[in-house]
């Protein structure tokens, strides 16, 4: 039977501009003790916003995890712009994210999964979504962009983020997640059913 | 055009058991700086264990970062008993950490995804492995588990996987990932197909 940890006392070692980290001491159930480091983030949302039936617009861009540039669909993070409860603010965020990275606004937005995005050192969660029904934004609709971002957008074809997966070059979870779910759409409902007879910004 | 950053100077500001955290400044094209915060940490691997074509087996441990007992695919660090290359350790961890976790060897072991699990703040990535052709170890094969670790095995049936998939239940993305691989294959060749005729140990 899987045992909990009791919690001991706990240190914070580092506060950092995105994260900050905390080194705790537990108890395991055999009464001995145990370091957990983790790290901890605000709740992220990550959107797979598709054009039509067959075309997604990803951005590529610098990261410095990386050291290198990654392809993958918009994200960010909840933040103090982002209103009421978790489920509301992460949809705000969605949408914010949406304006500010590729300049679009969904006519619909479906959350298909929260989770953990490494759970074994942090509590980082990241609210996955599929928008659809998209219409473009007039200049004076646009919010400004982060500060630092430097983003390609890329239309990319179902086809083409098939060939970009079996290449081994889809390499971000989130946008693997995305793409799989993508995938599975399709094959079960055929790439038709994403779309509403009417495109009404909502 | 997105643009890459430039190097200027780093910081290690923690090192923990299972990662580091590096403080980084950067330049931006536009010739201003920002600071980068990056957690490192060791490749991981996660497998998504087949029984038989319905079943997987699943683990249910205690984790700090979450508060909570969380539902996972089995998973695991490659560390210093993995030998060899990037792709040869990393194979290794995988058959190692089925034995620890679930006590079975791997017939045949197929590699879907190396993705970063949290390219915003954190070089981590991880490895995902489909496993079928499974065998049953006897206690003389057994790899004594990590100290510290305490696991239900839990085996579960593609549609008990949809149902907690559906109730939201499975928030570690790792899980997510593999569930949506099992889905599309599913989906795509039948359930039968992942299965070769002879159960031979490799």
């Amino acid at each position: 039977m899987a045992e909990k940890e009791r919690f001991l006392s706990k240190q914070d070692v580092y506060q950092g501009k995105i994260f900050s980290v905390e080194k705790r001491q537990v108890e395991l159930a055999d009464g001995s003790q145990a370091q957990r480091d983790i790290v901890h983030h605000a709740l992220a949302v990550g959107i797979l916003p598709l054009v039509d039936a067959d075309h997604a617009i990803l951005v590529r861009q610098w990261r410095a995890a990386a050291d290198d540039f990654v392809l993958e669909i918009p994200a960010g993070k909840v933040d103090s712009r982002d209103h009421g409860n978790e489920e509301e603010a992460a949809r705000q965020a969605a949408i914010r994210e949406l304006n500010e990275e590729i300049r679009f606004h969904p006519g619909s937005l479906t959350k298909f999964a929260t989770v953990y995005e490494a759970i074994g050192f942090t509590d980082a969660r990241i609210a996955l979504y599929l928008a659809t029904d998209m219409t473009a934004l007039a200049n004076a609709e646009q919010l400004p962009q982060d500060h630092g971002e430097s983003l390609d957008l890329l239309t990319v074809s179902y086809d083409e983020m098939t060939a970009l997966y079996q290449r081994g070059e889809l390499n971000d979870q989130k946008t693997l997640t995305a793409y799989f779910y993508w995938t599975n759409w399709r094959l079960t409902n055929g790439k038709q059913s994403f779309f509403h007879p009417v495109t009404a910004k909502s």
